[in-house]
């Protein structure tokens, strides 16, 4: 099967690097710069001390065509309204898209497609571009996925077929997928990347864990949740597991890249204003974000 | 007339430098090196390329007995505590004391003092300890001063008789005094020293100007302030003024020693508390400063 993969960040190159040993994988770039790159060399996949060269077809994304199967969209959130433009104007409409994106404010840009059959997915690896076509997998986790609408019988074949090389799970369910993610992701990224400190350093500060607390009951009651106390245990343990990560957003402020706090965090000040709720922790942090990514030239 | 100063950091050699020029002034230091090393060296101020060197008996704190008229207490307010058991023991009480720390935290140890005429003081001077016997004022403005307790004709020909070398401001009501310098404190030095900017950055950053604004009506509710305008004005003039200055916290933060934040925005919340209002974005700068502090070994 051929696969389409939009976007050759991080999530790009682990994902074409892994798939392309069961399917027949085109990943599209930004510039044409680095799909010569890819072409040249490869994707260079480092696990550990141990790298191994994955033989990856690359063009540059003015050559999609949507000829692909499945295509897999692995591009920031803020970088996804030109791509469902894109989506939205060709002529062949894949018959499968998966969506990687983060954050759950990419939801009601799905409804404006024609496709068939969209999937969502939630990617828990930590992963790290070393170069244009080497990527590192500093964090074997598992990538859950859900229909958001349509055939999911090839989604559950395909989470099979892959799973020997790339272990991913099925979900019944999208809209908690996405918020459990959306929640780890709120409670996580904005206080690392404003302290610039790795997730452990979170729970293991008395002070930082209690801003945990705090952040937590402002979710919980913006979206009314019934269960709080799982969604508190998930975010503890990654932040535990992942003690040593920096989170995506840390990441970001450290490159001086565009953020996703608005996928995050700007995603549950909608909901809370939608509501008529208060959320003075969260707007805190998300104009402290903001105000970061505005002292920089933002490289997107 | 003798003056002993309390406390040989940026402030108290500020103003043991200049009023020297007036009175006969001896400087109460922490340890017996920075004693020393002002009795060799006197006090250095510089002001711009200027360098003026002052002539400061200094004995360390444990040989203070209170024999001088006036004692300015310039510690800081978290050094506040052992100080005032001092003076609680002290046989001979000054006959005036000056209490120059930020914040309000501190008039209530105050009520537990015998002497019989309490001042306080908010300094608005720029200044920074270069070395332990150097000191760069690299902002003069004025020291506000206003009676807490007792008689204000002292007060009066004090700051008369300094003027002419150190601008000094009598204010009638401490009150209204402290919770402006507080006021601005609050909005200045949290935001600064987590974002790690100048202050000028605070008005000239869109999204941390919106910061400003939030966290402003937060304190107007908190402290029922009458109008709010003018504390709003103040503070923004502040930041414009002091552009290119690093706030007294920030400081403390790029040095790692603890900062005034329990003088600061802990009384604000302890405020909060009393009269049972919310306080969340204060709560959240609070945390995010005291975590900072317990991530260092904290020098005092």
């Amino acid at each position: 099967m051929r696969v389409g993969i939009i976007g050759a960040g991080s999530i790009g190159l682990l994902f074409a690097a892994y798939l392309s040993q069961v399917f027949d994988v085109t990943v599209y770039t930004r510039s044409q710069e680095q799909a010569n790159e890819i072409d040249l060399h490869g994707i260079s996949l480092l696990n550990g001390t141990e790298r191994t060269v994955a033989e990856v077809k690359a063009l540059p994304i003015t050559d999609w065509q949507g000829l692909e199967r499945l295509t897999i969209i692995a591009v920031k959130q803020y970088q996804l309204f030109s791509i469902i433009e894109r989506l939205k104007q060709t002529q062949t409409m894949p018959e499968y898209v998966l969506f990687l994106q983060n954050g759950m404010g990419h939801l009601k840009l799905l409804n404006d497609l024609k496709g068939n059959n969209l999937f969502v997915g939630s990617v828990e690896h930590g992963a790290q571009r070393e170069n244009l076509h080497t990527v590192r997998h500093n964090g074997v986790s598992t990538t859950n996925v859900a229909v958001y609408k349509g055939d999911s019988e090839f989604l559950k074949w395909f989470t099979g077929a892959v799973s020997t090389v790339f272990p991913m799970t099925f979900q019944e369910e999208y809209f908690t997928m996405l918020k459990k993610k959306l929640i780890v992701n709120a409670m996580i990224n904005p206080l690392t990347a404003i302290l610039q400190v790795k997730n452990g350093v979170l729970v293991d500060n008395p002070f930082y864990y209690k801003l945990l607390q705090n952040l937590f009951r402002e979710i919980t009651a913006i979206l009314n949740l019934e269960h709080p106390e799982e969604y508190w245990g998930q975010a503890i343990q990654i932040c535990q597991k992942t003690a040593d990560n920096h989170s995506s957003m840390l990441k970001d402020v450290e490159a001086k890249r565009q953020t996703e706090v608005d996928a995050i965090l700007g995603y549950l000040l909608e909901e809370a204003n939608r509501k008529g709720k208060k959320s003075p922790q969260l707007e805190t942090l998300y104009y402290l974000i903001k105000g970061k990514e505005s002292q920089w030239e933002v490289i997107t």
